[in-house]
């Protein structure tokens, strides 16, 4: 076969760069490839904005159907976003038997179990390799790479955004706000950032990664999410003191029967390798039982990066085309299914330590108080950090505890918020020591 | 196909660990490759030691012809090690059809280009990465994960010996010879380590990693390589004083018409992501020019890891053999070669700064005379520790040079040598920022 060609829904920063590396590289590629890749067809709203690359406008249209109807198209590449009409077009390409790539991780999240099913019925591949880690190869590496290995742990920092603005908070100690600020004038953040400030892109991820890491699709709405909106430096700065960095981290690992996964703000120990991911930077820790620990690091999102990941799985699925190979690997890497759907640990079960700073009024005996309502949760402290008293009328009192139920914790706190002696709704952080575990 | 025959040649270490893996993972494994897997038989000189693992008898032998001539064994595992008959047995396995997964670095360095041919010829499929990195998928992330990216920089920690006998010099302050003792006490060396402190497998693994990141055999022997057996714990002290951590690394870059490929052991700034990889890990940083910089750690070597590699590769030969699939990705992930051998910049032509540590007799002048010497060939001076002098005759001068030719260095150092005023031979120990840089 001398042309292999791939047509592509979006054209915004993600499809700039992956027609960029496909023209740039057009004869590096073909030589791995063994046939050349042509972009033939190029599909958006905007056929107007300069994108700075030599495509001829013959190539644009705005009628996506077009590649989807286009017989000599061998690959539908989706970078337009969203979960209806991309999703829409993902169906009508495989049923045309078309391989699909997409970076579209809220829509693998939520929908994916009909879309992977739908490529296997109809004898198509899909790549995602760019839903999940930007640059970094670990879809793959956790679909064959690792394949060896049941996956014991894995902690991901997978939205660089809320990484960006926690180094900030962490390295100057700006206050949330403002590096959401720098963040959205840097372009590292949409304004608003919401989806990633509160965990949902993460979440989005790491339902990705799990349906793969354990072979069945995860359900995205039993994933635990919290953001980072309402931590301030002074949280960054206790954690430091406790020994601790602060991340937004996504965590999974295997119970045998279940499946933990949850995102949240966790204190790391300062020493574990995760801590020291900073700025825009993701990575990805996980423990396989074969393999040991490993490190996956690099950039998590951004047009060359993100095409890197598209164009990796063009060049697979270019490879197959070639050589005729359908169904190769399945989307999640498994050819005998051997779950439905995973089953999640609902996030009350979670044994955990724990970081408490409660606005508490300056009163004497509010620390009797607080840490009695703990005591019979059977919650125990650790260590605790009360800080000279400032000129507001609250102080902070910062705690770090022994392991705990989340369940009781989640008592506590409600118990404390009905007392009238906090005056804000308690700041928590999760601890994460950042190796297996095994509580019950 | 129901079941897919495995034949292993070589039942020591990492025989034993893959053997457990395809055992205990059986399942696990038949539904990700949706065909079992079966350890037919197993070729060792040794039929005696308890493995520890439950396999029959009839299962083992003393030829490893007999697994070659084998019809029913889709898959031949060479893990003996050497140079010699592994090769025999390699090739005579390819020229059956018979896929083919190594462990061997020595043997791709050494003569893969031999090996490589044979595999493309006979359409058989070569998997080796567990050649690289014990249990990081490396290979595989080159092949394809980075498929999209010019691979600008590589910076690998390759040799776990000889980091952990660093890290112990580095956080202990061990001398050379103790820590060397220790690894080998620990079973992280072999008695003597000879190929792990001189850098060659290290220039074994980097040369099987440059054929792959740029598409053609590297010739082994024009890779340049130094040890770590003159270092002391005062070198890792004055470095650390200059803001660098030691580490035995191999460098390669890409010039163009040229590759720069060189091991030795390098200072590193201490903020870098690589100056913090201690003990026994692995890690490889690695710049695309579209993926930017990536760090892939791991355990990088032992029966679980390296095995985990073994049996991804098994695995990733079975999906294919199931469907029939030959030569989907040649071995150096290049259908189309693009060049015969890559050229490898002769290392006198390398730019870099230097850390030296000169032995000098304790008289006035002696700084001088080095200096003027140093300039003399263009070797100008950054920085110098002088440290009181002690008991011994001999006193250290510490100097960190600018940027200087390794050729004027080469002289500049013989010239010194013949003056009366240097005791002992000069250790050098380069510099690496631990960037992409274009030096010409």
């Amino acid at each position: 076969m001398e042309k292999i060609n791939v047509g592509i829904i979006g054209f915004g920063t993600v499809g700039s760069g992956t027609v960029q590396i496909l023209l740039e590289h057009k004869e590096m590629i073909a030589n791995r490839v063994g046939s050349e890749i042509v972009v033939k067809r190029i599909a958006d709203l905007d056929l107007e904005t300069d994108r700075g690359l030599p495509i001829s406008k013959t190539v644009l249209t705005k009628d996506a159907m077009e590649i989807i109807h286009d017989p000599e198209i061998h690959i539908v590449v989706e970078l337009m976003g969203g979960t209806v009409k991309a999703k829409e077009y993902i169906l009508a390409a495989l049923k045309r038997g078309k391989h699909v790539v997409t970076a579209n991780k809220a829509l693998l999240a939520e929908h994916g179990q009909e879309i992977y099913q739908s490529a296997e019925e109809n004898g198509a591949s899909l790549g995602f390799e760019a839903s999940v880690g930007g640059g970094i190869p670990i879809i793959r590496s956790l679909k064959e790479g690792l394949s060896a290995n049941r996956i014991k742990t894995m902690i991901g920092i997978l939205n660089g955004t809320s990484n960006y603005i926690l180094t900030r908070m962490t390295q100057d100690s700006l206050p949330y706000e403002k590096a959401v600020e720098e963040a959205i004038a840097l372009g590292y953040a949409e304004d608003p950032p919401t989806l990633d400030v509160d965990g949902t892109d993460a979440a989005h991820k790491l339902a990705v990664l799990i349906s793969i890491a354990f072979g069945a699709p995860a359900s995205f709405n039993t994933i635990f999410r919290e953001g980072i909106d309402r931590l301030t430096p002074d949280d960054i700065v206790f954690a430091g003191e406790f020994g601790y960095a602060v991340k937004l981290l996504a965590i999974a690992r295997d119970l045998g029967d279940m499946v933990e996964a949850r995102v949240h703000p966790a204190m790391v120990p300062l020493d574990h390798i995760m801590a020291n991911v900073n700025g825009a930077y993701n990575a990805i820790y996980l423990e396989g039982d074969f393999a040991g620990p490993h490190l996956y690091y690099g950039l998590g999102a951004g047009k060359r990066p993100t095409g890197s990941a598209v164009v990796s799985d063009i060049i697979c699925l270019a490879r197959q085309i070639r050589l005729g190979v359908k169904n190769l690997i399945p989307p999640l890497a498994h050819a005998r299914s051997t779950a439905g759907t995973l089953r999640i640990r609902p996030v009350d079960e979670l044994l955990s330590s724990y970081y408490f700073r409660f606005s508490a009024v300056d009163r004497p005996g509010v620390l009797s108080k607080v840490s009695g309502v703990l005591g019979k949760h059977d919650i125990s402290i650790y260590s605790v950090i009360q800080k000279g008293r400032g000129k507001d009328r609250a102080v902070p009192i910062v705690m770090l505890t022994h392991e705990a139920r989340e369940r009781s914790v989640i008592q506590a706190l409600r118990e404390l918020d009905q007392l009238d002696i906090l005056t804000d709704r308690t700041v928590t952080i999760r601890v994460e020591e950042g190796k297996e575990r095994h509580d019950s």
